[in-house]
């Protein structure tokens, strides 16, 4: 890789010197990286929970996003699937693959979004491996975190009768793509720097999460888009589902965005990236939500129904019509 | 992606349950792959190690490597990681980025190559993630494994005095390398075709690993090229060497090579991927050594001698003699 500056560019190790081993002080499992290995175990009446996500450069993210919020999405889509399933972070093993020439300012921005989300979410780096690549950047994320024995969120177990809730909002992170790419050219530029920020730092909901152990009967976290990850739920757990296209909770710009085109409910239904927590609660608990929403200072809403398997999956309008949406969601191949 | 047939391509989902699911039977943490995370507790007694490598098309394995042995290699390499850690392994997370274009018919072979070695080593898929991606292949492995509390061994540790062994034959994966581009032209085919096997399929030395527990002083796996990761161990042990070149334990092939150009030896001690455990041993406990050989069905040969610090790294030939290496192993970057 040739260095930008002419300088020498550090080599595998002193990359990892520089860039990572700060982030992994404080973790006695890490090992100070000098091991290629972290060593953990779980506290007493606790499990494991292991996830793992990865992001390529022009598919998963644009390649003139910001290096700081790349490496945060990577590390929030990860924190996003512990949250659905009720568990508490606490570390990650990171793999770069760097696209050849890039500079060592870049690589410094990555490890500076980490610290700060490291802060924000009390994760630690353990572990990982870096390497270069001649295609685009890729990277993947392995974050691990506990639960009380017994207590993991699953995506199976919701029966007919319970009601469907999501938090936060729906579709930012859909619209918030389409602005970076030119699109929404009606929209004020408060509002698209919203929702582009939506896309490119999702918020997991790890507190809401663990306090839905023992409540929701089924969880997952909406990152292909709310039809194609409720239709993962119904199709696990069983079940069919109906939902009320105008409970959707939708944040100010999202509204704004809905006012200027009403096609776009589409890309709100159907577009991915939203990191928000699905799930399913029994009806003699639907009282407990509103508690779990004040506790955890996150937006709940109820959007709809599981029904029987047979009723397939649902989508009605504000006069419990039907409605026909083209796109459920995001093919990956 | 164009399905090269003109059928339908599978979708994620459909690979996932067609490729993956099956390799993930038979373990219950692994959740049927239905929940996108993995549960698991270390048995009482136990922690658990982690540990990740990346491999990337080009870069760490050729574009004509068989789908099998480049499956299986990514594994391997993970294995051997917990190998020189004296972990037992237990299962790993996969994520795939597949080439555009990629066939079905080569990541039906991909995943038979796992299938393969999950038999062998007695590993099981607990989950992971499936992208594609517009660059090249790039795979890489989370492995989880388990030692005995407090046993688990590490690159510091090693002492002034103790000896210096290496399990298997070095050298014979760079070389390989050499014969799959073309080099090493005067060599026999069976020479050359036993190098190429040992390139793209590492053999973990996990009972060898497991054995050395409370008996090596320090370990690690040789990735990088004996020469590099001596300097690694040395550094962290904060200790100097003396290797021995002519005790150096070499494969037929690499004896035949090394007689064709003695020029060699600089691929042989400096080039990477042989995947064999450097370790050291207290001088007291030397006499063990043949016995773990022996248990483990493995070759194991003493290579040198731990030095002070102070004495850094020193290279003899027969008589004694300092030897110069002009290549000290693999820059990444």
């Amino acid at each position: 890789m040739a260095p930008p500056d002419g300088a020498e560019f550090p080599d595998e190790f002193e990359l990892i010197a520089e860039l990572f081993a700060p982030l992994a002080a404080g973790a006695p499992g890490a090992l100070a990286l000098e091991d290629d290995a972290a060593l953990y175990v779980a506290p007493s009446g606790h499990q494991t929970v292991l996830t793992v996500d990865a992001m390529v450069e022009g598919v998963h993210f644009l390649p003139d996003d910001p290096a700081e919020s790349v490496a945060r999405k990577l590390l929030r889509v990860n924190l996003s699937d512990l949250a659905a399933k009720g568990a508490t972070a606490k570390g990650y093993l990171l793999v770069t693959a760097w696209r050849d020439g890039t500079s060592l300012e870049w690589m410094r921005a990555f490890a500076a979004g980490l610290a700060a989300d490291q802060q924000i979410f009390g994760v630690v780096l353990w572990g990982g491996d870096t390497v270069r690549t001649p295609g685009p950047a890729t990277f993947s994320l392995t974050a691990i975190g506990e639960v009380h024995e017994g207590q993991m969120l699953r995506r199976g177990g919701a029966s007919a009768g319970d009601g469907l809730y999501v938090t936060g909002t729906l579709g930012d992170a859909a619209l918030g793509l389409m602005a970076l790419r030119g699109g929404l050219e009606g929209l004020g530029e408060a509002h698209r720097d919203y929702l582009a920020g939506r896309y490119r730092l999702p918020e997991p909901r790890l507190a809401t999460g663990a306090r839905l152990c023992g409540l929701a009967s089924a969880a997952l976290d909406i990152s292909d888009g709310l039809m194609a990850d409720l239709g993962h739920l119904c199709a696990i757990s069983s079940v069919g589902a109906r939902i009320a296209l105008d409970r959707l909770p939708l944040s100010e710009a999202g509204l704004a965005a809905l006012a200027l085109d009403k096609g776009l409910i589409e890309t709100i239904a159907g577009g991915g990236d939203d990191y928000e927590i699905l799930f399913a609660v029994p009806s003699d608990r639907e009282a407990d939500i509103a508690l779990v929403a004040a506790e955890t200072l996150t937006p709940i809403v109820r959007i709809g129904t599981v029904l029987a398997a047979t009723e397939g999956i649902n989508l009605v309008d504000d006069a419990g019509q039907p409605v026909a949406l083209k796109h459920l969601g995001y093919r990956h191949f």
